[in-house]
This record gives C-alpha cells, sequence and structure tokens, in this order.
C-alpha cells in the first residue's frame, strides 16, 4: 500500500481533516461583513483556551513572532528584564529581548529541571525595578513542564509582568491565565490547538496593557498596542490569515466540545503512559519534571540519537531529535493535539521497532504493554 | 438557490480550487526531509515571478510584515532614506521607518498620479548619502502603477537601494527585478499569486544582500539576514505557514504554465477592457497613471461611494471602497489573480446593476458591451 505518514512531533501535529477541509474553504475578504462573525467567533473562543477573559490578539506568524510581540511590546530599551533559560526556547526570547536592546538578564539555569520559583522570587527582591520575567509553560527543547502558577504568585502582586511561552504547551499542559494571574502569554496553531502553522497568539492581561502603553521599543507589526486597538473593532490592522482562521473556527469548537480540562488530562494520561513504556523499553527520560506536552528520552548507551530519528523518518514516522548540545543524545516525540491512546501504542511499537534494529536491550512488547496496563487503569 | 459569493476587490483574490485544495493536504514537519523537495522547488519558482536570480525569502506574515523585513533589513537608525508616498500603502512603509528610528524623508506625492522619477534624482543628486529609496509598484489605494524602471535606472548605479512594494503588484505588473535593477521586493500571497493570505515574500538582490549585513536596526522574526542564511541551507529560522507553501507550489505551477509575461499581458487586458467599461459608464477613472491590479473609480455625483460597495456586498459581490480622505469618494475593483474575461463582464454588469439603482445615468448595457468589444478586438 502508498506508505502512511505518521507526525509524532512536538509540533507540527497532525492536523484533523476536518479542521484541513475547514481551511480549504473560498477566501473571504477581511474587510467585509463576511469576516465579522468568524473573527468574533474565534476571538471569544481563544479566551477559553487560555481560561481567560482578556482579549487575545492573533498574528499571521509563527508562535516566536507571538513572543516577539509580547517582548517588544512590554518594555522599552535599557529596561531590566528577566529571561529564564533552561532550553533552546527559553534561550530565543532572552536574544529577543538582547537584539531590541531590553536590560535583559538571561539566567542559564540547568536543563531538563524546572526552573526553582524562589530563583524569581530572589531576583525580584533584588531587583523589583524588573519589568518582566519570561518563562517557559513548556520548554519543548527538553520536554520539561514549568511551574508557572508558582512563578506567578510570585509577580501576580508587583509590578513586574509575567509573560509566559505556551507555544507548544498551550491547552497540553494546564493554565489559568486569569485565576494564576500571568500577564502576556504566546502561542502558536500548530501544536495542540491542532492546526497547521501560521497563526501566532498572545493573550494580554490587564497589568500588561498598561505597561503597553508605556513601551517605547521600535515594532510596527508586532505592536500589541495596535493590535490591541483594532481587536476592539474586531478586526486586525495587518491581512489576516483567514483560511487558518477557519481552521481555527473547527479547532475551537472541538476543544470547547471536549472541554479544555478534559484535553489537558488527555494530554496527561497519553504522556503519562508514554512515560511508562520509555522506562519499560528500558530507556531513560531526559527531563526530571517532564511535560505532558512532549516526552524525551535519553539516547541509549551506544546509540546515537539521530539514527532513531532517522530510522523511524524511513519508516515514516516523524519524530524530533536533540537541539543544542542535546544533539544525538535524546530523541522527542509527543501525542500532541489530536492523539488518542491507539496513537500512543501506535509510536511505541514504532519506537520498539527501531529500537530492536539498533541493538538496544529490552523486552520486546514491553513498551506497547506497558502503555496498555496503564491504559487499563488509568 | 444558494448565493454565490464574488471577490473582485485588489487583494484578497478568488482562490483557484485546486490551490484551495493543496492547502487542506496533511501537514508535514518542516524540518524533516519532506519538506525539502518542497521548499527548494516554491524558492526556485518565486525567482521567476520576480524575475530574478537572486534569493527570495517567505515570511509567515501579510505583505506589510514583508515590508518590515525589507525596511528594518536594510538601514541603521537614523540613516537616510526616502519614501515616496502617493496613497495609504507608500504612507505605511514611512512609518514602519519612523517607527524603527531611521531618518526618513516622507515625500508626499500627488494621489492617483505616478511620481515623477525626476523628484528621485533631484533628492538623490542632493542627499547622496540615501541608503533606501521605497517606492510602490502599484499603489493599491488610488489604484496607480509606478514607474519602477525609470526610477531603478536612477538608483542602480548608485549605493542607494530601492526597495519596490510589489504586495499588491507582483504578477499584475511588469516587474524585472534583475533587468531593471530592483535591490528589494516585497510581495504578499493573497494577490495574483492567487493564494489565501499569510504568506510574505522578500526577493534581495546583491547590493541589498551587502547592506543587510551592516544594518543594525534591530529586528528578530524580521531579520533578513537570519533568513537569507536559512535559505541557503533551504530552510526557515522559524516554522514556515506549510500548508499555504502547498498552495504556493500549485500557484508558481499555474504561474510557470502560463508564462509571467502572458501573466501580465492578461492583467493589462482585463484592466484595460474595465476601463473601458468604466468611461462607456459615464463615469471617470481616479488615477491618471491607472494600474492594472485593480481600478479605481470617482463615486459619480450625488453617490456616495460606500453606497455602491454595500449595495455590492447585498449582491455577494465584494469590492473595495476608498481609504483615507477618499473614503466615499471612490469605489475599486480588481481582476486580480485567476480572472478573465468573463470575470470582467461580471464585475461590470453588477456594477451597472448597483448604479441604475442609485439613480446613476447611462445607458444601460454600455459597461459590459464596451468592455465585450475590447475583448473582440485585443
Amino acid at each position: 500500500m502508498t506508505r502512511r505518514n505518521y507526525i509524532f512531533a512536538p509540533g507540527p501535529v497532525n492536523v484533523p481533516p476536518q479542521i484541513l477541509a475547514a481551511t480549504a474553504k473560498p477566501v473571504i475578504h477581511h474587510r467585509s461583513a463576511d469576516f465579522d462573525p468568524l473573527f468574533a467567533k474565534v476571538s471569544e473562543d481563544l479566551k477559553y483556551v487560555f481560561q481567560t477573559k482578556n482579549p487575545v490578539v492573533i498574528f499571521a506568524s509563527s508562535g516566536t513572532g507571538a513572543m516577539e510581540a509580547a517582548i517588544v511590546s512590554s518594555a522599552s530599551p535599557g529596561d531590566r528584564v528577566l529571561s529564564l533559560e533552561a532550553g533552546k526556547f527559553g534561550e530565543r526570547w532572552g536574544e529577543i529581548a538582547q537584539a531590541y536592546g531590553l536590560g535583559v538578564k538571561r539566567l542559564q539555569c540547568e536543563w531538563g529541571k524546572a526552573v526553582d520559583p524562589q530563583i524569581v522570587a530572589d531576583e525580584l527582591k533584588e531587583h523589583p525595578e524588573t519589568k518582566a520575567v519570561y518563562i517557559e509553560l513548556c520548554e519543548t527543547s527538553t520536554a520539561t513542564v514549568e511551574n508557572v502558577k508558582a512563578v506567578a504568585e510570585i509577580t501576580r502582586n508587583t509590578e513586574t509582568l509575567l509573560i509566559v511561552d505556551a507555544v507548544s504547551g498551550l491547552c497540553a499542559e494546564e493554565l489559568r491565565m486569569d485565576e494564576w494571574g500571568v500577564d502576556l502569554v504566546g502561542a502558536g496553531s500548530q501544536k495542540a490547538l491542532m492546526l497547521p502553522p501560521g497563526l501566532g497568539f498572545v493573550a494580554v492581561g490587564e497589568k500588561a496593557r498598561e505597561a503597553i502603553k508605556k513601551s517605547t521599543t521600535p515594532k510596527f507589526y508586532f505592536s500589541l498596542e495596535k493590535a490591541l486597538k483594532e481587536l476592539e473593532k474586531n478586526t486586525t490592522p495587518f491581512t489576516p490569515a483567514v483560511s487558518l482562521l477557519f481552521g481555527l473556527e473547527v479547532a475551537l469548537e472541538m476543544i470547547r466540545e471536549e472541554g479544555i480540562e478534559n484535553v489537558w488530562k488527555r494530554h496527561a494520561r497519553l504522556a503519562e503512559a508514554s512515560r511508562h513504556a520509555v522506562k519499560a523499553m528500558n530507556l531513560e527520560l531526559y527531563s526530571q519534571n517532564p511535560a505532558n506536552t512532549c516526552t524525551a528520552v535519553k539516547a541509549p548507551e551506544g546509540i546515537e540519537g539521530g539514527k532513531i530519528v532517522k530510522g523511524l523518518k524511513e519508516m515514516g514516522i516523524t519524530i524530533a531529535g536533540g537541539q543544542g548540545h542535546l544533539k544525538g543524545k535524546i530523541f522527542r516525540f509527543a501525542t500532541l493535539g489530536w492523539y488518542n491512546e491507539y496513537d500512543v501504542l501506535t509510536i511505541i511499537a514504532a519506537i520498539e521497532k527501531i529500537l530492536q534494529k539498533l541493538g538496544h536491550k529490552f523486552q520486546p512488547g514491553a513498551g506497547v504493554n506497558a502503555a496498555m496496563e496503564y491504559f487499563q487503569t488509568n
């Protein structure tokens, strides 16, 4: 038969056919009445996935663009900001702050561990003038979930903004923007939102909206001030990616129907089963605080991680390797978005297959069995 | 029957079903071998539509994002640049340069007229330190085509870059980047490239590549330097909008098959027939140097332009009104992208219908007949 291809990468993800079909609808004009109900609906439904009453801005961009918008719109050149960096994506936000001349402290934290909230408390005590703290919801490069709730408890009653990168984590990890007191959250479409790439999102809290008014960092396309102003009029400053918005409409309906808490639970369950399977295959998890967004596994002794990724690719299965200094040392897979327990069995079975081929010692079937056992009882 | 909707706006445009279908293909991972042939092919075919041997960068963004990339990557804060502004879009590029602290001279030129190239010659003589000149290929707000070739003759043997906004004009108006000596060209997907919105393009000439290395303007997502570096490795710095690239592949095949010069000629023929029809309906063109991208028509005495746009909208037909001080004074329609002579008859017939309803005096059928006569002999 024609080869079936599978995506088990931490984004882009498998897009449900009903969403793909929606993105292929005839284009409508974004400056016409046709657009109004669509944009109003997705803007409203987006609030639900961020668990916020605050406005959510939509950009035609990748998730990096959304994070750039959050960073350049919330501080001015020279302002002190704190970038917590425990992986490739954390580093990126520090780089953006640097590129725009913010007075960024790029705090290098241990990869594969959650950042200790006490570090943030100490930093803010010493530097109460800090305008913003950047943290990941999930650091995708290490498959580690951060303790955003605890960090938000530290920042919420201060002048300091908390900016959360939820590009990969949104809908996969618990995130309660308003309840926790998070100020800005960036996200992307090609993760648990189950869409193709091309949309970036920024949810903007009240404290952030005040800061945005004062920011003098040069910006234009990624100005949240501009975007918020147009959002009030139910539109966007620049041409939106309308076909992806059609898909977003369907994706948000699917999430509302399942319920965001159930979506989080499903991701947790699939990720926990995956972790059980990993251990049963005589492998080690890389992260000490593993995320539900994706799972990072240490390449077994004597087997280069890239060979596992490449071997799976030859079988039509896409996962991800390590980035930066983790290249060749780990591999990462995910059931992120529109995936269920049978998908977990599929990817685990495929991993078993390639590991056997590459000579890793483990009990064949142990991974799949461990996942099935977990599903039976959870 | 269920109402059929028609788009005759100067973007977004009617997207051919084969392109829509391509955008709905299963998503592939952009950091995997699946992506390589697609990206190599669209990158190569894009050169053809810009008529260049130079690299063409693709952004997940609107056309404004592409223009921001060209502007922020080609000069440094304080550098003198010259923005030729004869409409809403020309003004936007001046605003971007201002937002990033460039020493921009925003030259207000008469709307609806092509900018006299002599102005550029005089400016550059007086200010040979000018780093870049910004000009439209088509100023969409006035439906005016600029004399890019003549302006390029002035800049090409100087240190000054010529940056052309071809967001709406690409493929609709003649543009020979290399032959004319244009340095940077920005474009968007939702115009004559026949795609949904969401992709921005920048073609980067050799002189521009040298300037890009020296630019200190803060940037990250829209850094052409970053994008060019990754393009050499057949990839993008940030997640590309893969599904739109699938559509782009088909669109570029269609354009190659027709031939870019034939595509330009087709746009010229449809636009000329439209102009004949306009005059036959006892209406006046707004522009003194009308574009082939779209046609701007003065609202007849006593009829507010918005009523024409709104009346057509009620019939399921989308055109555009005037922007800025032209609001209510003109209306604009286009056969931009995948349109033929029957489409011209459709939009002219619809305009006849609404004008009759609004009480404009003209010979019913005169517009359609004038277009048909033109097509018979041209």
